[in-house]
Formats: structure tokens, sequence, C-alpha cells
């Protein structure tokens, strides 16, 4: 979007004009789920109206295409780094924060939306190209975190970060379509996840402790 | 559907009937997804005019619940039970023949439309109710072969069933997922699901070996 919304602020003389969109945009796709979506709704969210939102975004297809591009740019910034001693506590972190929803209700409600987005990939090439976007991110910091940690020696000599890293992020899809489909929380999902790193990505001579 | 789809078999004078409509219903979900499905579409599929398919279902969602029922009872009686020397054989043998299609592009398709009716349930309890069942389905046999082979001792005696099920079953909803939103195979999955298998599961004792 950046663009061709950015060309027009000057001219609504309200700088702020996209981000309120796209946070307008979060809370209808919460309420309203992707499927019924309105234009209408989503000026309903904000100060706008249908008309002005218009000026920005000639379609709601346009629109979400910039929201996902919003929400790229947030994400890759919220997760760049992750805090942790080792590369295992930062693995942990990172699939934790990618996981965890400080409101699980809000959380679901946006993971139902994304899996609605989700199941579009297959007929609309720009939705599918950023969900490819935001998955190649998802998997780079876990094979980054991967290989930094057999260089520290954390992490067995042995693993495949490229492997490691895509077993992670279909773990990561599975919990979510989960959540959607069957309501379901990861609980045991996370005991198990903690058991995968433990048995098979630290290293026996590292003596590191997985705590769940 | 089963009891008033067959309570109105003998007026039609056609014994198959239903299972034919279940057969349309599968092609057209394939060719059109979810959201867009017409009960005109189903009846292109078929030889049924679309008042015929309105004689055995009032409203779309009829049929399609019809339809999950239809899926569940295939897929529970093709998959009760699996052939394997030994619980972890018969461990891996069940999750790929649920992950494998013979032919891949009919299973993306008809993913795609399954990721839709999922994105649904939250709204839709009666898909709800529908993707639980079989979610029951997989995890219960995936924890029946786990306890066996506990019992006989090919798989650690540490290991909990309920957990171990749940994270194979959110890991065979994140490759399905996958399919669907990246285009993703699962070779890479597959394999860490192998070293999954063989680090965490199979007893050392055991000296079973884990092939790809």
């Amino acid at each position: 979007m950046s663009e061709r919304a950015s060309d027009r602020q000057g001219t609504t003389g309200s700088p702020d004009t996209p981000e309120a969109i796209m946070d307008a945009t979060y809370t209808a796709l919460c309420d309203h789920g992707f499927a019924d979506l309105t234009m209408q709704d989503i000026a309903d969210e904000s100060d706008k109206s249908k008309a002005a939102l218009h000026y920005h975004f000639d379609t709601k297809a346009e629109l979400l295409l910039a929201f996902l591009d919003h929400l790229y740019e947030h994400v890759t910034e919220e997760y760049a780094t992750t805090e942790g001693d080792d590369a295992v506590e930062r693995l942990v972190g990172f699939v934790d924060s990618v996981l965890c929803r400080t409101d699980p209700e809000e959380g679901q409600a946006f993971q139902t939306a994304l899996l609605e987005i989700r199941a579009q990939a297959p007929y609309v090439e720009a939705y599918r190209d950023q969900l490819r976007r935001f998955d190649a991110f998802v998997r780079d910091r876990v094979e980054a975190i991967v290989s930094a940690g057999i260089e520290e020696g954390t992490i067995r000599a042995d693993v495949d970060p490229a492997d490691a890293a895509a077993f992670i992020a279909t773990l990561i899809d599975g919990v979510n379509a989960r959540r959607v489909a069957v309501g379901e929380t990861d609980g045991g999902t996370r005991r198990q996840f903690l058991a995968y790193v433990r048995d098979h990505l630290v290293a026996p001579e590292a003596d590191l402790e997985v705590e769940g």
C-alpha cells in the first residue's frame, strides 16, 4: 500500500490515516471475519466514512493486502530479535511469542480471519505471496536461531536447521488451525514441543534444562 | 443425513442417490471451493437436477453436514486399522496414510475446501462438532497405537499417549494448512516427524530402525 497511500496522505492532510485504517481493519476482521467483511464494517470501526476509505483503497481486496503488508512490518519488527542466554532459550521464547496471545479471545477471532485468508490463498496469488512472506520470516528466524545454536554448541551438530525450521513452522500453523477449527488451546502441544526440543535439538553435551 | 435421506430413498426409487450426491459434492467442493459453492454446482456434477437435490436436503448447509458425516464414515472405516509389525511402524503408516494423497492436485483442492470449512467452525456449531469428531478419531487412533507400543515395549514408558496424540494431530493439521496457504509439500516435515518418532517415542531398548 505504502507508496499509493502516502502519495495521497498529503492531500487528506491526515498523516496517520493509513495507521487508523489498519487498526479499524484489524478490529473489523476480529468482529466480522473475512468472508462477510465490507468496507462499511471497516468504516464503522474508524472515524472515517466509507468514501474516505475508498479514497485510499479502491477495493476491499486492495485494503486487505495493505493490511497484510502492515501486519508483516509489525510482526517482523516485534519478533526480529528474541532474548535468551542461549539458542535453545531463544527458540522456545520465539515460538511462545508467536503462539501466545495476551487476549485469547481476540487472538482466536483474529486467527479465524487469518485462516479464512489462508483458505483463499490458492485463488488469490497476492494473498499467497503475502502469506509466503510471513512463512519465510518465521522459518528464517528459526533457522538462524538453530544455526547459531549449532555454532555455540547448544544444539546438536547433526540437526538440519532448514528441516527443523519447516517442522516448527508446521507445528505453529497446526496450533493456529486447531484453535479455530476445534477450539483447542496448545497446552499438550507445548509440552510435546519442549520434549521435541529437549530430545531432538539440544546437544547432549550442552547439559541444558528445557523447562516448561 | 442417513436417517432422513434413507427415509426418502424408497420414494425416489434410487437406492444409491445419497452416495451419488456425496460424490458430486466432493467433486464440486474440489472445483469451486466452499464459499462460492451452490446447489447448482453440485447438481452439475451429478445426473440429478437441483430440485432433486433439494428433495433430499433443504439447504446447502444441510447437504454439507451430510457430506462431512459421509466423509467421517469413510475415513474411520478406511483408517480403523493400520498394518505394521510393531506400533512404531503402524504409527508412521497411519500418519502417512492420513497425509499422503494419491493425487496431490485433487488433494490440495479438497484440503482447500476443508480449510474454508475449518475457518467457519467458530460461526457454525454443527461444523465444529463434525470437525471435533474427525479430530477425536485421529487422536484416539494415535493414542491407541502409542499405548499399545508402550505395552509391547517399542515405545518409551515415559511418553504420555494423549500428549503425543495431540502433538501429532497438530502436526497433521499444520501440514494440511501449509499445503493450502503456501503450497508446501511435507517433505522436510516428514523427515523431522520421523526424527521426532525416533528420538522421542521409540524405546532405546527396542532397537528399532525408523526409516524414511
